[in-house]
């Protein structure tokens, strides 16, 4: 069991922040995110994009910002568990909290920041009845290490940039890979799109176009995905993994039973003091959360992470006395 | 008269801001400020400082931080009146306010955005009884345009580094430049203390330590300044211009007569929905205002800011819709 200051749920701007401002307090964070990298939708869906209302920046590529978060908050040394999603919450007898995540690991901290943007990323499932089964058993929607697929045979589907680029990718180590997309022509960019056409002509990429995944066979473990093909009709083919690629779509989920206030579609209910939601000792901030004059900007968060770790201090350190430094004299300094 | 959509008081890093965020609302946007160069303390006091604090930057330098600033609301247009105080505040019968400044010039807007940090910087005058009655006859006490000094014989008087850097760059353009220090040691940067003693060497600098001018004579214009030497007593000594450098010191100054509800010392009371001042249609933003929970910071300013603009449109554009758009799909256009 990890054991924080803050354990700040959602690894995007917002959260990556709050552990410099929670630094400069000398508190300690743990961060728990449902994608396997740091940077929420900046890294996952847009990492190139320019993005122009980040104040002192004219304009700065989304992946570029989580760089210089990360580096700014690197003296600080959070934790990190990478694509797990917090799941559970339980109240211990100290008034700390416990938090589960879906594979089981498990942080306790004093105090909650809520930083999960627009909700977790879920990963659109294709609509393939036993499909949960196999989920862990041969069935992955992320690819968290592609080591794990060294040597293995592996159908992907998809037709956007995510499954053009892990094919192209995964090509280069599995024994055999093919991608199966229901059209002719993919969504991806052009240049993805002329390489997998180059492999598929090298023989590199087994391409099946006009075609889905309908069927996933196995005894626990997945043996074999069923294609039906526009023209072909149904047809079976063997294989280690099936790594479906339709795109992550924002949830809630599992924070919706956790007790919070909130409005399922305008977020979790906090005040502006210090951005606490109905439970003490449970933040909300970022896009997650909303309050009269709400603006779902990244700038807003990085405010309500800064008035928030003040109170959080008061909660982790009830005998600290609270000294507000401004770094400007200072400097930085880690732990 | 000028007449813009919000009148921004204080051109510090939160009003420069300002008007990116109204820009993207297509609000048009002056700025007044008493310094003589946009960018506030961090243009004035320490421009060379490294701030940490600013989300996205591990470090930046302070003028850094105004120059990436300016660059980022250049697309919106922006006014200036610089080197000029607000001074008066009048409410016109079409609701709009007029700000006269203390050199005359006036601006007309329907909502005024007070961004004035810890007020505005005023010159620390030197004890002498009529120096009043030479300012703008004589008497500078920061300088906005050095060819006013080409030719002139000049007096400074300090021992900063302000001092130090003025000294050295008139010397170049005036017939005499007098350097009046009442220490043997200089506070400024080694470096231009060295600068200084060698111009004082080559007789290109006049320096005059441990002495104080004391004393100012003329009739309407400045003639001669007396100067108190610890050794040699009082002499005097004719000059064109006398210019002391002691440093600025913040005072919220003739906003207090504004009507405005605050405490001297915490700031101007604004509600968090949209930092609206007691007077409808005034705004306070950053270091000057004051809330539960509020942190004199500049990311809470830019914050603060952005959500106020949202009210400012409803005021300025009573007929207008306001639709919030996200900068990372479309981009940045100016008018």
């Amino acid at each position: 069991m990890t054991k924080t200051d803050i354990l700040i749920i959602g690894a995007g701007p917002v959260g990556l922040f709050t552990v410099f401002e929670a630094g400069l307090l000398q508190l300690r964070c743990h961060l728990v995110d449902a994608l396997p990298q740091p940077g929420g939708q900046l890294a996952e869906i847009y990492p190139k994009k320019p993005i122009y209302d980040i104040p002192g920046f004219p304009s700065v590529g989304a992946g570029e910002l989580v760089d210089n978060l990360m580096e700014q908050i690197a003296p600080f040394k959070p934790g990190f568990t990478l694509g797990e999603r917090a799941e559970t919450l339980e109240k211990l007898a100290d008034g700390s909290f416990l938090v589960t995540t879906n594979e089981g690991t498990q942080i306790n901290a004093p105090v909650i920041a809520i930083a999960a943007g627009l909700g977790s990323f879920e990963p659109r499932k294709p609509p393939i009845d036993n499909i949960e089964t196999f989920e862990q058993h041969g069935v992955a929607y992320m690819i968290k290490e592609p080591e794990d697929f060294r040597g293995k045979r592996v159908v992907i589907s998809g037709g956007g940039d995510s499954a053009l680029d892990w094919a192209i990718h995964l090509s280069e180590i599995t024994a055999e890979l093919t991608l199966v997309h229901r059209r002719k022509g993919f969504r991806g960019a052009l240049d993805s799109v002329d390489k997998v056409e180059r492999l598929a002509a090298e023989g590199r990429i087994n391409l099946i176009t006009e075609a889905q995944v309908i069927g996933l066979k196995g005894d626990g473990q997945l043996k074999e995905v069923v294609i039906n093909h526009k023209t072909e009709g149904e047809f079976s083919k063997a294989t280690d993994f099936f790594i479906p690629l339709f795109g992550l779509t924002p949830k809630m989920g599992p924070l919706q039973d956790w007790g919070l206030e909130l409005d399922p579609k305008e977020g979790i209910f906090v005040d502006t003091f210090d951005y606490q939601t109905n439970i003490p000792g449970i933040f909300a901030i970022g896009d997650i959360n909303t309050y009269p004059g709400k603006l779902k900007l990244i700038l807003c968060g990085f405010h309500e992470a800064t008035l928030m770790v003040q109170s959080a201090f008061k909660i982790a350190r009830p005998d600290g006395r609270l000294s507000f430094k401004y770094t400007t004299v200072n400097g930085v300094h880690g732990f």
